[in-house]
């Protein structure tokens, strides 16, 4: 299933998106995404609504350097387990949203990532039992002002301004994250084109180490790392990550 | 007024704490304590009811090396601006909770702090008027698996862990943070014992920083960072922080 978040002409809802290429059609769940939803019988043609962040986390959870060529790029090794860091839930935008450059950075790249949104609490999660805990997938841009990142050494300020948390275009519940090509373009330049395939540690082994330390809650976001060709994004520029089987997030650069 | 947030007889509900010494009562409010709470005219002697957390943020953001002496201590010089970094929400535990010790740390840290509580959404909060957007004040403590957080250079795991933000007891409303004693004991040793008008960066300061990067929602908390003393906690001793105007927050240490 892929399970939207729309503004549609009543007001706000989850949906499940059916049909294929231009035909989409949105159908209203009655609450919430999580468990087994239920269905109000509203529908409206995708196209008639806007696409909005496909769930609103409480926290959402990073992993640094998880891409051996991008920790290579970035001057260093990729550390021998997971680094994690957090984006505050108020860096969450939908597709289509501006990303706003802050006024005393000069210098924000675009990170394409899969994200993983869990679907239920849980707390010590065996890698063998992640896909248990987990709703699905969806696509993620860990904007970062890079100039930031250098001069704090924590990554919270680069990484935690309003805009900076693309989130879409939906959650795909029934894709397997092994092995998807995710690509990143900038002005339909590829930056970024590689594959989930070569992860240093799965999405799996994430669930496990994230949720060693801390209690995870249903919408929860794992952001699972980027690949090499990070670069820079400016005013007027858009930037798009494409992962197979969950589509494209597009959106626009504007200055703050 | 006191804000408090408690386990009665008949449910959880925020609460004003009036009356002074061991005669303490608690008043409902009837909904939450942002903007000007309403009473239920429920009242319970405090010493009946449980008190929880005072609050439960959508986000922590903390402040590092924000005390000259405790930077020194840390064997580093204070950064020239404030250097951010977050604890999940799930941390938060109120007075009384246990502090659990994570299996795979060998040294968790306390860190006694002062807590501004935000009382409405806002951002790029002017120093001057950063007074008008906080609800009140209360006490944190900051745990860290030291170990971890040199491991990892990032504070996330580290200073992630269930049960490492214990904050109470109560959201004093009424108190200028500027020159508040600040004392954290282990099983009654005085460990900590400063001042919050040693801090580098005073809390008005603070709230412009945060509130530059990242929108602040009601209830969010801002630690201000802790100064020199910091220390080791061990399965069954008892951390203590008090601040003048506050009241202390006393939590049990024990091995998860």
């Amino acid at each position: 299933m892929r399970i939207a978040r729309i503004a549609h002409p009543e007001g706000v809802a989850f949906v499940a998106v059916e049909g294929d290429g231009n035909d989409l059609v949105a159908a209203e769940i009655a609450e919430h995404p999580f468990g087994t939803p239920t269905f109000t019988g509203r529908r409206w043609p995708l196209a008639d609504t806007r696409l909005l962040a496909p769930i609103l986390p409480t926290k959402i959870v990073c992993v640094g350097k998880n891409y051996a060529d991008h920790a290579k790029e970035m001057g260093g090794e990729a550390p021998a387990h997971p680094v994690i860091f957090m984006k505050p839930s108020t860096t969450v935008v939908g597709p289509g949203a501006a990303i706003k450059l802050p006024r005393d950075s000069d210098h924000v790249d675009f990170e394409g990532e899969l994200a993983v949104v869990i679907g239920m609490p849980c707390r010590d999660v065996p890698a063998a039992r992640a896909k248990d805990v987990i709703l699905g997938y969806t696509i993620a841009n860990d904007v970062t002002a890079r100039d930031q990142q250098k001069a704090d050494g924590q990554f919270t300020r680069a990484k935690g301004h309003d805009t900076f948390c693309p989130l879409g275009p939906w959650i795909e519940t029934s894709v397997s994250p092994d092995d998807l090509d995710i690509k990143t373009t900038v002005d339909d330049e590829v930056k970024q084109d590689s594959s989930t395939a070569f992860m240093i540690h799965d999405v799996a082994k994430l669930v496990e180490w994230v949720s060693a330390v801390m209690t995870l809650l249903p919408g929860d976001i794992i952001l699972t790392g980027t690949p090499a060709g990070v670069g820079q994004i400016k005013d007027g520029q858009s930037v798009s990550v494409s992962i197979t089987g969950l589509g494209t997030l597009t959106n626009p650069v504007t200055l703050r």
